[in-house]
């Protein structure tokens, strides 16, 4: 299937509008037409290849919502003209411990990511929803629950699963205590789905500038972190805390915010940390984990969950090619929000 | 009560023979005769002056194994001539969620360490074990089972107490598989108690030069983290490690040997760490952790435990005037054992 996309073509990250064929269906693939792409950080950073060298010509984009155009013979759970979505990954080997137990993120052999690496059959290099159409495996596909706002579903399936995973796997609940580091992409969705399952959440933030941000996606408010006291008084007061800084910072800042037995959870930086002292850990029992989006299992729980409870990432739309301009507002770190690209801007030419 | 002891005088951290006095009985007090008395690491770095300035003359010591010599009016659990122990703390507020979840280690209002700090009720700086006598409140001693050998049962309370209670914490059960970084103090108990509760055990050091006492502690071997083809093969092949490396190291050496939702715990170091990645952290769900001794219902369980496995710390006897030699060793890191000093060679004078 012929298609077209916006791809990077070296480590500039600059996006130019790319012609390309998606793989003819196998039997157990579904076609997409791609309605809605989002933007994410860890785009820039790839396509940048601060995360290693990278197969170019690449698309980026793994916040994919989309329309059912073609199934294979084999496909039992989607048909033509479903909403659909896909997430960051688009294959994995399916039989060791890790797909069985629906984390297939950490797949033994490998997830295939949804852009930049080798198809487990074919070879080819994966590429991403940055584009017109994709053709992706049934078990990697999900459902769109009919009271999304497609407009406003893609961010879910990066910033919101990515935020999902810890929250529920380190048990958050109601009345829960938990801290949010940074209010982007993902800290904002990590507000609103803490919220929904009844936490009490707080923003921690080098300022107070996006008090109001803050407020309306459901915190109760900013703690600034350069205020001293502010800090010293809200020692011990966090079950978890939610670190989404995407660039190389101290977690001692944070870590004497847990209380006994909470966890700092890394799902920003890539990369490394300053120099951590130990004491905070040691005199609390406390803990500083990471974790990596989540299982497919898991990524049409939070699509349902977010149905359920009304969440909508806040997205600004924009036509795919203002992607580099979105690019910069990303590397100056100035948003509190997502952008998303309205893909039925992008024209598929004629032959 | 006159009593003698080895204390330091400054920050030099050589021990001189010091006559001082120890409070008489409260109520509820417990007084002791000394028997034996254990050198931890931590004594070293205390009056040092490593940790922060210390209160001199400075009494250290806190794996204290003695006999019960007279006991307050309200006690109710211990009666003269009974084997007891005292640990790293001597008091905390026994009011807190955390004292009543038998956690007095994390006491909100702060536990009183067994020596350099204000009790609770006269102000007196708390002296430790490396003494003839103490006097401890009732609710901080604890019973020592008649099955332990006396002798060999001091450092059951520190560096035993200090590896049971993460292993416990995070679920070690049979089956488990555990790594043990360090074979000091710290790492030897750590290897005894871990295979006592079913685990398999690894040792991981820089060299095989202590693969002897590895295994007759009952690991199953030593993996030598200098050298690079078995650390990849080791990769994901932990469920916990316990870290009891004392000084500044870089994590990021063991936490790719965790396997997916893993914790490094680190009970060694009291200080920075080296900059460490989160890309182990992230790509399993990994999580670096700290730990503190252990309650005081889980240091009477650890005592149990090793009553009830025949476990006993691997012990080097010296007479209290051998502990400036002690501490030599244990700067040098060349010790896979315990210095235990028997108390009854230090001789109270006559008036």
């Amino acid at each position: 299937m012929k298609t077209v996309g916006y791809a990077a073509h070296d480590s500039d990250a600059h996006m130019v509008p790319y012609h390309f064929e998606r793989r003819d269906l196998r039997d157990n693939d579904v076609a997409i037409e791609i309605l809605y792409s989002g933007v994410c950080h860890s785009d820039l950073h790839t396509v940048n290849g601060d995360w290693g060298d990278q197969p170019y010509p690449l698309v980026p984009g793994h916040e994919i919502v989309g329309r059912v155009t073609d199934t294979g013979k084999d496909v039992k759970n989607y048909e033509v003209g479903q909403h659909v979505a896909v997430g960051c990954m688009v294959d994995s080997c399916q039989e060791c411990d890790k797909c069985h137990s629906h984390d297939e993120q950490y797949c033994r052999n490998g997830m295939t990511p949804t852009y930049g690496a080798p198809d487990r059959i074919s070879g080819e290099i994966t590429q991403g929803g940055y584009s017109k159409h994709i053709v992706v495996r049934e078990e990697f596909v999900l459902r769109v629950p009919e009271s999304l706002d497609l407009a406003r579903t893609a961010p879910i399936l990066c910033a919101g699963i990515t935020t999902y995973s810890p929250l529920r796997n380190w048990g958050v609940k109601e009345g829960s205590r938990v801290g949010v580091v940074g209010l982007g992409g993902l800290g904002h969705m990590a507000v609103k789905l803490a919220c929904a399952m009844g936490a009490e959440v707080t923003v921690i933030s080098r300022s107070d500038k996006k008090e109001k941000e803050a407020q309306q996606s459901g915190a109760k408010g900013i703690l600034v972190s350069t205020d001293e006291d502010a800090m010293k008084n809200a020692a011990f007061s966090f079950d978890i805390i939610i670190d989404t800084v995407p660039v190389k910072h101290n977690v001692d800042t944070y870590t004497p915010l847990l209380d006994v037995d909470g966890t700092l959870v890394i799902v920003g930086q890539v990369g490394p940390l300053e120099e951590p002292m130990t004491v905070p850990l040691v005199m609390g029992r406390r803990s500083v984990a990471g974790s990596l989006i989540g299982g497919i299992k898991e990524t049409q729980e939070v699509l349902d969950f977010c149905a359920e409870h009304g969440i909508h990432p806040e997205c600004k739309m924009i036509s795919p090619d203002q992607v580099n301009e979105a690019f910069e507002h990303l590397a100056n770190g100035d948003v509190a929000h997502r952008f998303v690209m309205d893909m039925s801007k992008l024209e598929l030419e004629a032959d």
